[in-house]
């Protein structure tokens, strides 16, 4: 059957023409962001484990993973927590199949704490966090979902959006926080991973205002702690140069009052220890970013299985599919994908997969229609694929 | 000091003239808009008690609501639940100001079972749902943030954003939920209140999805069912018609297999009763819709406090920003406003406030951006009237 | 088979010719009894659910409810909550069964409501009190256990033990607590149910040392306490004339200091309200009390299913056989019997029942011990009956 | 103030000649063991902390530690846990002092570990076991308590009871635990924790009835399983020889069906993995048995804190005072112990302290008398030294 795909163009400035562009990004171990790593680092673990036990994914969402605060008491070279922070692993997940019993709590359980080493080091997980386990059964049969040679069918009546390519500003935002995590925490041990960037830009101005969780067992005293920030400043004003000729000022922890020693301690790194909880869905989008200007989807991606959640599939497949187009169709400024699903229909066969193109001047607009259309039907028939790339960890989704 | 307001001409195919449009409304039976149900009644509530007990609203957030599925037996003329629907009241709020011990839990409680009683009476407290409460003590300090005649500081960079007036399918969509649970349920009483309506327009033609889940104790047997079905259909047609010249084509509970009996039957009208969990921020923006067509937030509106808590003032009041530039600057197809904080600046002086118009050909841009500028530079210096409307009840979160 | 039935002349100082002798019984309202309460409320609620479903009551033991304590602010003619008590119903019961699923959990909660009502009137359950259910499912296969015409197997290697008849300073103790609930009450209604009597005597003297919460709505001030502090001294003092002539003195809530106005006033009648927590199985023994001076059970009564739990079972008949005997076999002073179950084993045919008989001077030993056999045979033989009274709540558990 | 202290001849058959003795003890292990060990292991650790901190110990109980079981799929060779064993370690502890902030959480998370690491190896920290911890806040202000040079006052009407000297079956059952785990596990790695051990002796014949939960991966197949069986029955009888002259028999695992293959195999050595779970104060009593025929006490030993809770102190002070007892005054064959305290008088003044003798025959009763008086005398003016013994961990609750 053929696909019902649509691509339009669409007559609108460009983001990088458009005056005011905001864009924010939540860091690894911003409380949402830890709610989101935990879901997706579970959903990943079952998808291998029941691959494992029964040659196939079973059904789960562990979407609903809370982060409840703990409470702190921050010093310059030390501090302790008083409550360690407390995360649920909650949701559903299929326990038992054809008399074969899955270990999804322990195998939850493990994912957690191997995150936890691999992406949050600066928690101990001794005695500073407690991850606990009730994930539910799961109500759906997805055994129907398994027939040879066709695509599940949708979960729900669901949208995706996606878009490409990312514009300056965006790039700096999300390369910020990676770049502070990945690399200039090897100058400066006190970054944490709880860091938050917003971008604004207004014309050719980007202001950058960066919160970021400084952790006290490497800062000596107050001097320490402004000269941190003012390294790390430098360090991102570079970073920024990179991306863009614009003019670039950068904000670092704009709440501090270093006068009466008011700063953003922290003991982990991370402002779950002390007030702040987290939920999984309430940051980034799928591409690591939020973005007024740009269409957005509320789904939560993480912790979704990726059999036949479309809120999930769809999201993830829009960026891909915006991703290919703005590379390798000519004469694009902007692609805008959405993916509507109709519940108990075919996931290959969206109820209208769509395409908007803000195109260059000039450009052939019937060969980037036919081009895309192309692009968008591949990727459909071959959604599956997608399925495995993600039960792979291959794709990241906050 | 003068107000960072920016108002600028946007080139863009308006939303009515854009070919494919999506609008998804989640009703307020569905798992998620339940959690914002209850975290925006709990803080009300607390916010009468803190003004009762204090003469002021303190520091609180409760946005954090879960709501974890029971699990059901649904029957025609019956039905009964097997475990309770749980949800669980959760957030921080001040327990102690000045010596006044302020009864937050048993109030949250209250405010709970009088949010089921008004909204959701299909669900029967005694045995059907537990509600649990466990809400940490707040860590920020708002006291200094109430002095007489000044606007309380941001307490995070964060935005907001709005947009105006709703397009025909935005209006269908809304009111098909608000009138199946208003009006169409008087003579269709197993119309439950868990209802998700997804609008899709493309060019001339809406087409609608709606499931609703059925209560089973008002249904006698499939061909009761089915007609009940039917009626709705044509209840909604006449509604949309309403609204639009379009063509309208309406799907209900298309995930229904008749032949074999396995239909969307629920005992209390919402799929919580049965593997479907909910949590706040995850379903409406707080124009009551999800628009990927249109600029949202990831903000939670509901249950965060409407003091300094900028996540939820600034997506207030940009979409009061934009109704009333929509309604009264002459000359506009549409408005988007975006406001952007810097924690710990006051929530009167964003770091920017922007509004992006769509003129009608020919319209007046100076007079508009003079207009439109006095529009938002008044709001924000009344932005504390906010607080109040939304402390009183006056606004809807979701 | 015969019977392990052994009868034993004890050479003991009969209780009431003991020099000390200690007695101690919670009242209904007292944390840890609230707890047993609820857990034999919901196992009996069960039994009947399962016997209306299924045709026999099926596995489940709810003998692990928690009440977590709420916090209060108790004043003289009103006050309040700030947070309310918490109830886990906890455990684990049977939820399906040749595919009839039965209702445990919203079974349970509405018992448990059921029981507050008729119990505990003065918790508001509206807003003051939490009760959550979280039953797990069973692991033991109990199908195997109703083979017609056959006792179940013990479901542990475990003992019960009972003695009879009371003491004087048992009977006082046990109908201090019944009486101040039952009628009391009428005349003084600030008496709450969270009440603590013991006894203590001291060759002829007995002394009373009884906490009772006093409910503020009904008490107007410091005077009105002392008042009624009297006049609950007076009532208890001439209940406990009649069942001893000797001499009895009568403490009431002897840490309060009524100078600096620290007094025992609640809200709602119990502790619970105010930071005392209350586990099923560490109050009361099975006949009411707790008793130093005689065997006792370790074993938690309350919520064990009435099949095949001996830890249940055995107490209960226990008490039954020491009852029966002391009443009816002429010439024993005090009689204590126990009960040993191996696991696996048929629950008639105990290891051992013993009986030590404390007799009359003079008494005929040898009519005792086979009067006393035939009685503990029979209840043996019968021992599927007492199943049948504790589930339709003929017997109290606490 | 002279004590009231009372020592009385108690005319009774000695244990040792009575024909019925019941003795029971669950191993550390157990779920009810389980319980009482973490309780017992946060409330020291709190103790350490809070002379750290402040100087003194301050308020605290622990005693309402959960163990909630798993699910497990036992196998020869290895095996699995389904899901992991949840302990939540709750209670009430004082977390700020004169401004100083205890980290009252993480430090008993962290003791709970500790404990795990050393008294219970096979259960897999990583994945098998969810340790959380809420305790709440205590109400009681324990400050007025720390007058220098006087006791604390009793925070209870209470009594604690002990008794010496230890029969032979109780001698037996208690040995028998405690080598099982500390010698017999060498040889036989698959012994497990959660050990039951109950002795019942009918005049001279010792029945011993073990339930011992093998380990999967040390036990090849079913025959390895019963060897094993076989060669710690060996072993045990071995070791009650050293205890008594009495015959011994010996059942282990007596619900084993070996035909049909279903045995007692565990991946963990406990029953909490699969089923069982266990509450604080409902196994031993603090002289690690459960006796019905001496006098027991129902207050839960472990967790409490060993400053001003008679329930917790007057236990442990009955059974050191007993064994005081039995072991210096000539002429006793068993004594048993019981202080009774009352609510607000100081701890070294109870209401009374009544030693009951059962002297050997032509014992002098006098001399007797006197010492043991001067033994509970000495024991009650040094009350405090048991709180700082109980801190440090030198005496055992369960």
């Amino acid at each position: 059957m053929a696909r019902n795909i649509r691509v339009e163009k669409l007559t609108q400035t460009p983001i990088e023409k458009q005056e005011i562009e905001i864009v924010e990004r939540k860091g690894v171990g911003h409380p949402d962001s830890m709610a989101d790593g935990f879901a997706e680092a579970v959903s990943r673990a079952l998808c291998k484990e029941y691959i494992k036990k029964c040659g196939t994914v079973l059904h789960h969402n562990t979407d609903q993973v809370e982060v409840v605060a703990g409470r702190s008491h921050p010093q310059y070279r030390g501090g302790e927590l008083i409550s360690p922070i407390y995360v649920l692993l909650v949701g559903r997940a299929t326990k038992e199949f054809n008399e074969i019993r899955i270990p999804t709590d322990t195998t939850a359980v493990r994912a957690a704490r191997q995150y936890l080493d691999s992406t949050l080091p600066d928690i101990d997980v001794e005695h500073n966090i407690i991850i606990d386990c009730k994930l539910g059964s799961g109500s759906t049969d997805l055994q129907g979902v398994f027939k040879r040679g066709k695509a599940p069918m949708s979960n729900d009546t669901s949208f995706g959006v996606g878009y490409a390519p990312l514009s300056e500003t965006e790039q700096i935002v999300y390369n910020t926080e990676r770049q502070m995590v990945l690399n200039f925490k090897k100058d400066l041990p006190a970054i944490g991973t709880d860091i938050k960037v917003m971008g604004m830009r207004k014309n050719d101005k980007i202001t950058l205002t960066v919160a970021c969780a400084m952790i006290g067992k490497y800062i000596d005293d107050l001097s320490h702690y402004i000269s941190t920030k003012e390294e790390l400043r430098d360090k991102i004003c570079d970073l920024a140069m990179g991306y863009t000729d614009r003019e670039v000022e950068v904000f670092i922890n704009t709440a501090d009052d270093e006068e009466s020693g008011s700063i953003y301690l922290t003991v982990t790194g991370t402002s779950a220890e002390m007030g702040d909880d987290g939920s999984v869905g309430r940051g980034n989008r799928c591409n690591g970013l939020i973005t007024p200007n740009r269409p957005m989807s509320m789904e939560a991606t993480s912790g979704k299985n990726p059999i036949n959640h479309v809120g999930k599939l769809y999201n993830l497949l829009s960026n891909r599919i915006a991703n290919d187009i703005a590379k390798n169709v000519p004469g694009i400024q902007d692609v805008h994908i959405r993916i509507l699903s109709q519940i108990g229909k075919p996931i290959d066969q969206p109820l209208i997969a769509s395409a908007q193109v803000i195109p260059e001047e000039g450009a052939n607009m019937a060969m980037i229609k036919s081009e895309s259309e192309a692009i968008i039907d591949q990727w459909l028939a071959d959604v599956t694929k997608m399925t495995e790339m993600i039960a792979n960890g291959e794709i990241e989704t906050f």
